[in-house]
C-alpha cells in the first residue's frame, strides 16, 4: 500500500509505503530536508508543513514546536509518518548544504554518520556538581544528539576534562559517544571506505567536512593464497581446523595494511578515523567477521546474516580509532551481496526518478545481476565459473602485464592483439580478451553460432588465408592461433566452450529476470558493467557473444568499481546509507538453482546471437540469443 | 506539572508530571499492567482504554490495535503519554503473575529484564533463504523483542542452529540478544544481585524465574589493604602510578571470588548468569569500572558519572556469561550513591502510598541520609569519619569476634557487656558498643550533656561506688573502664569525643534537611537504619546520643542491607529497576560543605540532647538537641 506524497514548492511527487516517514520519503526524493540528528527526532530541524493529509502530532513536535506552529500543521518530518496521500511544505535549506559529486553523477549532500562538536564547558562548582558525563551529554542533548556512551569513554573522561579546561570536541558515530578530545579538533573528521573483492580490496580514506578522498589504495586480498574465488576460500574453512581464524587474520592484515598506506599517505592520524563503511560479498564480509561461510556454499545457501550490521573497530582489530564503528551495508541474498548493494546506490538503478529500466551485471566467477528502476527491481546470481579469470582456459592469466586485453580480427584476417604492459611480447590471454577473441572469431566466421571452431577445409576458401592458417592442433585440440611471437598463444575449442558456459549463465540468469519482469531487451535503457572485468571489457564484444542482452553499444556502460563508490556514498551520508539499508526491501532475490526453467534457458543462450536486423533492438524477443538445439565440442 | 490518573477499576488515583506514559504511571502506583517487552512498544500486551484525557493514537497502536479498539479509546499504555488529567481502565491480568517478596514487605512482580525464548524455526529452504540471524531476530518479533545483537553471538549461531535442528532459546537482556542455547533451556535463567561496600561485598545469586536466592555470600573487599574508606582508596589511586589499576583489580578478584563461591555452592553454571544488577557508592563503582575517583574526592566533588549505566560483564572480566550485562544504578550524588538509591528502592521511602514521612541514616565514615516521602525527598551526606569504624578509638576496632557490641549500665552500676563471639574475653570495642557505652553513661550521669566524663571526685557521693571505681586516667587520659578482665578495655574521654563528632555531623546533616524541609523529629513517621551498623546499633541508644532525631524508639528500625535487597528488586523487575533510575529525579542532593549553616548546626549538636517530657515528641523543636555553647576536653 503506497501513498502519494506531493513535496512543494518543487513539485515533486513520490510514492511511499505506508508507514513511511515524510523525511525519509523526501530523502528518497532526493529533496534535502535540515537535519543534524540524520532523522532521530532529537534536533528539532526537520520541520515541514503538512497541507494536506494525516500527520498526528508526536512527542518531538510539542518539543519542538510551538502550539500555534501545530495548528498551521508543522511537523517534525523525520516522526510524521504516512497513513494517507499528502502534500508537504519543505523550507528551503538556510545556505548551501555542502555536497560532493560521487557515483554516477550522484549529487551526495555531505551528512555523515560522524559529527564532532565543540564545547566551551561551564566547569563543576558546589552549584553545579553534575558529573562529567552528565555535562556533556546534556551539551550534546541541547545541539539535537542524544548518545550512549562506553568504559574506554568514561574512562577517558575526567582526564581530559580538567586536563582542557572543559574544553572539549564531542565525537559521536550515529549515536554513540565515542570520544571526547582536548580543544576544538573539529575540522579533523576521516572516515574510511572499504570494498573487500575476493580478489582486490580498495580503501579510501575521505574527509568527512569536505568529502574529499584525501588518500586512497587498493591491495590483493592476502586470502588470495588460499584460492581464488569464494568456493575455495569457503572449502579451507571446510578442511582446516584453523582455516576461518587463518583467513580473518589475512583479511585483517590486509585491511591494517592498507590503513598504514593511506594514514602515511595523507599525513592523517590513524586515531582520526572514526568510522568505516565496508561492502563485499556475503562470504568476504562473514570471513572479515570471523563468521562460518559454509552455510552460505551449500544448498539452500544461508548466510548467517544479511541484514547491515555496526561493531567496533577494535573488535575486530582495525587500527583506527580504538573506538571507531564499522558499519557494512545488507545483502539481497547469499550470491548477492553487500558490494552490489552499494553499486545500487552509486548507480541510483533503484532510485532514478527518470523511472526507466536498467540491468547492471557484475561480472566475475559469480554474474551478480539486478534488473529493474523505480517501480520494481529483481535480482539474481548466477554461477559463472572461472573462465573470467582466466582460470581453465589454456592460455588464460589474470589481466596483468603481458596479458592480451583486447582482440581485434579485421575482415581482412589481420590480428590486432592489446597487451596490457603496451608493445611487449603477449604471455596470456585476459578475461576481456577472451570475450574479444571470441566475438571476433565470430564477426569474421570462423566460429560458428554455435560455437563451433570451423576445421581448416570448411574455412579454406570461405574466409582469408591469413586466417586459416591459423587454425592449428595443440595436444590434439582445435585451436585459433593469436601469437606465433615464440609464445604460441592459443584460443582452443574448449575455452570457447568455456567461455560460452560462463556467458552462458549469465545470459540466462538475466533471461530469467527479464521474464519474470516481463520485459525484453528493448525496454532496457541501460546495461551497467560493475566491476574490474566490467571496466575493460569491449561492450561490443559482451553483445557479440551475448553476455549482455542486445541493446545498442552506446548503451553499454562500465561503471568501474560501484561497490567503492557506493561505500564512499554511505559513508558521507547516512541518509544514503539508510536508503541503502533500505535497497533490499524494493528488491525481490531470485534464487536460480530452485528455478526449473534455468537450464532450459541456459542451454538455448549458450549460442552467440543473430544481431536484430536494426539495431534499435525493437524487435520482439531478441534479447533472446538464438537457440542453439545442442552443444558438441 | 503534575496530572492526575485516576485507574480503574482499582480506583487508584496518582499523579505524575507531564510527559509520564501511563504504563510507568501505573507502575508507580504499583499497579501491574500486563507486558512482556516491558514498556519498549514492541508486545503488544499492555493494552488499556482511556476512558477520559487525551490519548493520541500512535504507531505501535496501529500495529497491535484493530480500528474498532481505537474508536473505544485501547491503546498500548506503554505509548501513551500524559497532556491531561485522565481516567483508564486496566484489564485483569490473566492469571497471577509471579511475584517475590522482597525489601520490607516490598511485594515485587517477577519481570526480570533477561528473558528466555524458546523457538523451534523452520529451517532453511531454497523457499525461505532469510538469514540465520533474521530468522531468530524475527522470530524474537513476533514475541515482542526487538533486539540488537553482536559479532560474539554472530560466530555461534550458523553452528548452533544447525547442532540444535533449529530449536534452541533466545536470551534477551533489555533488547539485546545476548546468546542464542541449544535446546529449551528456559528453565535456567539466573541474575547477580551485588552490594559492593567499602568494607564488604556481598552477592545473591538469583532465580530469575522464580525469585529464590539459589545462593548468598559476601566476603571482605580485597581492596581493604589499600586503606578502611573511600579516601584512603582515593589517595591510594593518587600517590601510585599504578595504584587505580590495582583497585580495580582487587575488586574484580573480590567478586570473582565470590561467583566462584555461588556457583559451587548452588551448582550452577557461570554461563546461565546473564546479569548483574550491581549498586555501591560512586567511589566504588568508579573504581569497578577503572575510572578515575579523584574528582570526586576534592570539591567540587564531581563524580565522572552519576547516571546508570550497563555494560558487558567482559568489559571488566567478570567471569558469568561472556555476554552477560551488568547495570548499575544511579548516585544522588558524589557521596550518595547507588546503594543509597537501592536502599530507598528496598524501602519504598519516595514512593509508600501512606505519604508519610521518613529518615532512612546509611551510618559508616560516611553518614547518607535521605529524608522524605512520595511528596517529596532531600539527600545529603555528611562526613562522620572513623569512629563508627572502631577507628581512632584507643580500644575500637571491627564488629568481630571478640569486640564488644553492646553495653548495658544499670542503675546499681552493674556494666554488663555483650561480646561477639558470646562468653569470651573482650579484646575491645566495635561501633555499636561505642554508641552503647556513651548513651549508657550519659544515662546513669556519669557523662555530662556536654559529653565530659566526670572527675572520680565528681561522681564520688552522687553516683554508686562500682561506677566510680571504674573512672581511671591511662596514659594521662581520663578513662571509664568497661572490662578489667586482665584486658583493661577502656572508653577515654577522646573516645568520647570522637563519637561525638561523627554523630554530630549525621545529626547537623539530618538537621539540615529537616530545616530545609520546614519538618521536626514529631513529623518524622520512621527512623530506617540501613547498612550492617544499622542493625548492630541499639536504636535506644542511637537516640539518646543524639544520632537520630527523638522519635519514639519502635519507630527506629533497622533495615540492614537494604541496599543489597535494593539490587535483588532491581534484577528481578526491570520496572522496579526504571523507578530505581528515575529517583534521582525526585530527590534533591544538598551539598553540605557549600552550606554556611552546617558548622553553626553541627556545633550545636555535639552535645547529647535533653528527652522530651513526654515520649510522644509533640513538642516542636524536640528534634535539635540540646545546644552546648562549648566543648572543652
Amino acid at each position: 500500500m503506497k501513498y502519494e506524497i506531493r513535496f512543494l514548492p518543487s513539485e515533486t511527487i513520490t510514492h511511499a509505503p505506508e508507514g513511511t516517514t515524510i523525511f525519509n520519503a523526501a530523502n528518497w526524493a532526493g529533496l534535502a530536508i535540515d537535519s543534524t540528528c540524520g532523522g532521530r527526532g532529537t534536533c528539532g530541524k526537520c520541520k515541514v508543513r503538512v497541507l494536506k493529509g494525516n500527520a498526528p502530532v508526536r512527542e518531538a513536535d510539542r518539543k519542538f514546536l510551538s502550539p500555534s506552529e501545530l495548528d498551521e500543521g508543522w511537523r517534525l518530518s523525520c516522526r510524521a509518518v504516512l497513513h494517507s496521500d499528502c502534500v508537504v511544505d519543505i523550507p528551503r535549506l538556510m545556505g548551501n548544504p555542502k555536497a560532493a559529486l560521487l557515483g554516477y553523477g550522484h549529487h551526495v549532500i555531505l551528512n555523515p554518520n560522524v559529527a564532532k562538536v565543540y564545547f566551551e564547558l561551564a566547569e563543576p562548582s558546589l552549584q553545579d556538581q553534575r558529573s562529567d558525563l552528565e555535562r556533556i551529554v546534556s551539551a550534546l542533548d541541547e545541539e539535537g544528539y542524544q548518545v550512549h556512551s562506553g568504559i574506554a569513554l568514561w574512562r577517558e573522561l575526567p582526564k581530559t576534562l580538567r586536563g582542557s579546561d572543559f574544553k572539549v570536541t564531542a565525537v559521536v558515530v550515529g549515536d554513540n559517544l565515542i570520544a571526547v578530545e582536548p580543544g576544538n579538533t573539529t575540522q579533523s573528521s576521516y572516515g574510511l571506505a572499504v570494498d573487500v573483492g575476493t580478489t582486490s580490496v580498495v580503501t579510501a580514506l575521505i574527509n568527512l567536512n569536505t568529502g574529499a578522498v584525501e588518500a586512497v589504495k587498493s591491495g590483493l586480498n592476502r586470502q588470495a593464497a588460499f584460492g581464488a574465488d569464494v568456493i575455495s576460500r569457503v572449502s579451507h574453512t571446510m578442511m582446516e581446523p584453523e582455516g576461518l581464524a587463518e583467513l580473518q587474520t589475512r583479511i585483517i592484515e590486509t585491511l591494517n595494511d592498507l590503513l598504514d598506506s593511506v594514514t602515511a599517505d595523507s599525513g592523517i592520524a590513524r586515531e582520526q578515523i572514526y568510522e568505516a563503511v565496508i561492502v563485499g560479498n556475503a562470504t568476504m564480509l562473514h570471513l572479515l567477521l570471523g563468521i562460518d561461510p559454509e552455510p552460505i556454499s551449500v544448498a539452500p545457501f544461508t548466510p548467517t546474516m544479511t541484514q547491515p550490521v555496526t561493531f567496533r573497530a577494535a573488535e575486530i582489530g582495525l587500527r583506527m580509532h580504538p573506538e571507531a564503528r564499522v558499519s557494512t551495508l545488507p545483502h539481497l541474498g547469499a550470491y548477492v551481496g553487500a558490494d552490489i548493494v552499494a553499486g545500487i546506490l552509486a548507480t541510483d538503478l533503484t532510485r532514478n526518478k527518470d523511472g526507466k529500466l536498467r540491468l547492471l551485471i557484475d561480472v566475475g566467477t559469480n554474474g551478480e545481476i539486478v534488473l529493474g528502476s523505480v517501480n520494481g527491481t529483481l535480482s539474481t546470481a548466477a554461477p559463472a565459473g572461472p573462465a573470467f579469470e582466466g582460470a581453465q582456459i589454456k592460455n588464460g592469466m589474470r589481466a596483468s602485464t603481458g596479458a592480451i586485453e583486447g582482440i581485434e580480427i579485421t575482415p581482412e584476417g589481420d590480428v590486432r592483439l592489446q597487451i596490457i604492459g603496451g608493445d611487449i611480447k603477449p604471455v596470456g590471454i585476459a578475461g576481456s580478451g577472451l570475450v574479444d577473441g571470441v566475438a571476433e572469431m565470430f564477426k569474421v566466421g570462423i566460429v560458428d553460432a554455435s560455437g563451433r571452431l570451423l576445421r581448416p577445409e570448411e574455412a579454406r576458401g570461405n574466409l582469408p588465408d591469413a586466417l586459416v592458417d591459423r587454425l592449428v592442433t595443440v595436444d590434439g585440440v582445435r585451436a585459433f592461433l593469436l601469437s606465433d611471437a615464440e609464445s604460441n598463444i592459443v584460443l582452443t575449442q574448449q575455452d570457447i566452450r568455456a567461455l560460452q558456459f560462463a556467458k552462458g549463465s549469465i545470459g540466462a540468469g538475466v533471461e530469467v529476470l527479464m521474464q519474470q519482469m516481463g520485459v525484453t531487451a528493448s525496454d532496457l535503457h541501460q546495461v551497467l558493467l560493475a566491476g574490474s572485468f566490467g571496466s575493460y571489457i569491449n561492450p561490443s564484444s559482451a553483445r557479440t557473444i551475448g553476455l549482455v542482452p542486445w541493446v545498442p553499444v552506446e548503451q553499454i556502460v562500465a561503471v568501474g568499481n560501484a561497490a567503492g563508490e557506493g561505500a564512499k556514498i554511505a559513508l558521507l551520508s547516512f541518509r544514503e546509507r539508510e536508503a541503502a539499508n533500505r535497497i533490499p526491501e524494493f528488491i525481490e532475490y531470485v534464487e536460480l538453482s530452485g528455478r526449473s526453467e534455468f537450464n532450459d534457458i541456459f542451454t538455448s543462450v549458450l549460442g552467440f546471437p543473430t544481431p536484430p536486423r536494426s539495431d534499435n533492438g525493437g524487435a520482439e524477443g531478441l534479447s533472446l540469443p538464438v537457440a542453439i538445439a545442442q552443444i558438441t565440442s
